[in-house]
């Protein structure tokens, strides 16, 4: 084993961080992919820098937002967010009181933990299901909760999403979306409309997830509402700051739906190209993997390394020869080792199918001979 | 009057906006001085913004950060959070039980609002006092807070801190300090200890406030209570991302204690300065300022301006004529129109105080004539 305990981890990835300096001095950024799909992004341009360190940065960013924002998620008005989660803390503070009941509906349980513990911390009744017949709003309810797409990427159906909506509604509840990868996959991929579209009062989206923005959340939707909400976000220090509010507004400027799409469909091409070559690669919903134990399946020669270790030194040879970023070489201790390729990442698409295919494959031939 | 509502305000500003962005575009951002000490700050090199965009940026940063911080603030970890009113939050969350009381002892009331609304939000009983004669802890305490020093700059006194922090430790209880300028006035103005060397088990700084960092907060303290309190950051959403975290790194870099020291003298000579030629400055802890009022008095002819516009366009000249920014110009409808110069930002320390008290003399003369 070359791998045994956290040091070794932490050692591992301080000799990736390293190899990744050097190809960024030496090289140059372009030969990077940064295939993990946890980079997020942070475009922005030398101007916006020095309008950065200004007072008036911030303020310009801020309102910029404000129209970018409200042609990407509808509704009347978007609040920057540190966090999807500290915008569903938000809510729940603002519209939650104690002892009444918060009702979700979602395609595929588990919810985002942050729904249940915001609900906890108000002291307020929490119920979830997944199943649309077993969805009902008892009385003393205070907020709907509809989570667009789940963390697996499952989404809901648009006509049960119209329906729970059109049941809160009736009772003049308040429904709030979690839309953090769904608000463009929805939309884009399963051509569904946008949350507020169709009637949500409040929906927050992950500017980093499916698109190439930072580690952040957006919240749109009635203004009265969002002001009731900004007040518990200054409050408790829960609001984006300058540098992620100009690099949502710049993530969202860059996002491109036809590219989600196509990574969708690229997934399926690349998949059965690698299955020309290889028999353990599985999908993903937006791109492929293959965890240790598939590729411990995948050698066919002696060796004495554990199924994590052949993934660290593969992952390390992709790295190293190519410039192609994946977790088990850059990941924290405790990290999965399986290898992914998101192909939903903004260097995925620089990157030729075949190319990558035989890069993978140059890799591995290079790990048979390690 | 020339500012009769919001309206004109917001334009008045997109006005001041536009100048400052000419300047910056056509002569560089060096000729632009910012006294408003509101800006924050965000010092990134272009290899660190390459760093930032990749999954491995952010590491660095926080690795680099932990040594920085700690030498800052002492203690045997740090945490990069969103604001210092997060920080608070998440301590409250993780050390503070319902029903149990939580004491504060501070120089002069009232205390940042943060800490009572996070006791109420967990249902624990709030006592504050700036009496120390008065301070004792009560049976079934879970925290005692401490502020180094106020909003106002206000300073605690040694011998106090250190009392209140053996009490606490007396009875097992642990001591969060808010720290949000006192980290830097308290130690390099005021020669006292850094909150972890007194004793703390917490201390929060605001990485924007008398240094030039981002608008953030870095917690500092004992490892188990940081690692206990960061779950809760995480599960909420209370920490800094990750351009904030480069900007917090460098900012502590470039802080520079000379400089502190040396705008809590400069405001004297500044203020001596000004007071040969005008009667109507007064001192702030770090500066100087002049009131609409104190300005209208300062006017020895006839005009038709009110007092909020005469200083509106003063400010205006002053940024036109000679880039140095104030508030009344670049402020959000109903900020203040009272005129500051904050000698402690990075800007100011690249000014000569007499070319700035002639550059004011010279707007003045110039508000006369329009």
């Amino acid at each position: 084993m070359i791998i045994t305990n956290s040091l070794d981890e932490v050692k591992k990835r301080e000799k990736a961080l390293s190899i990744i300096k050097d190809i960024v001095e030496n090289k140059g950024r372009e030969f990077l992919f940064d295939l993990t799909g946890l980079s997020g992004g942070f475009i922005a341009s030398p101007s916006d820098l020095s309008l950065l360190e200004t007072y008036v940065g911030p303020a310009i960013f801020e309102e910029a937002l404000q129209e970018v924002g409200i042609e990407h998620m509808g509704g009347e008005k978007v609040l920057p967010l540190n966090r999807t989660s500290s915008g569903i803390l938000a809510t729940i503070l603002a519209l939650v009181e104690e002892d009444t009941n918060v009702v979700h509906y979602l395609a595929q349980l588990p919810a985002h933990p942050s729904i249940p513990r915001s609900c906890k911390l108000v002291g307020a009744n929490y119920f979830e299901t997944d199943v649309f017949e077993e969805f009902s709003i008892p009385d003393n309810t205070s907020l709907v909760v509809i989570t667009g797409s789940t963390m697996d990427l499952k989404v809901i159906d648009e006509d049960e999403f119209r329906r729970v909506i059109e049941m809160a509604h009736e009772k003049g509840i308040p429904v709030m979306v979690d839309d953090a990868s769904g608000a463009r996959l929805r939309t884009v991929v399963f051509n569904q409309a946008r949350a507020c579209d169709l009637g949500a009062d409040i929906a927050i989206t992950s500017t980093d997830k499916l698109m190439p923005g930072p580690r952040g959340g957006l919240m749109a939707g009635r203004k009265e509402l969002i002001d009731e909400i900004k007040v518990k976000v200054n409050q408790f220090g829960l609001e984006a700051q300058p540098p992620a509010v100009l690099a949502m507004l710049n993530g969202i400027k860059n996002f491109n739906g036809d590219n989600l799409v196509k990574s969708f469909e690229r997934k399926d091409e690349f998949f059965d190209m690698l299955n020309e070559k290889f028999s353990n690669f599985e999908k993903t919903p937006n791109g492929v993997l293959i965890s240790p134990e598939g590729l411990a399946d995948e050698i066919g020669v002696d060796h004495n390394l554990s199924d994590d270790d052949l993934a660290f030194v593969l992952s390390f040879i992709l790295l190293k020869d190519h410039g192609i970023i994946t977790i088990p070489a850059v990941g924290m201790p405790g990290a999965s080792a399986t290898i992914r390729f998101d192909l939903s990442t903004n260097d995925a698409f620089n990157l030729d199918l075949n190319d990558l295919s035989e890069k993978l494959e140059s890799s591995f031939n290079k790990l048979l001979n390690v």
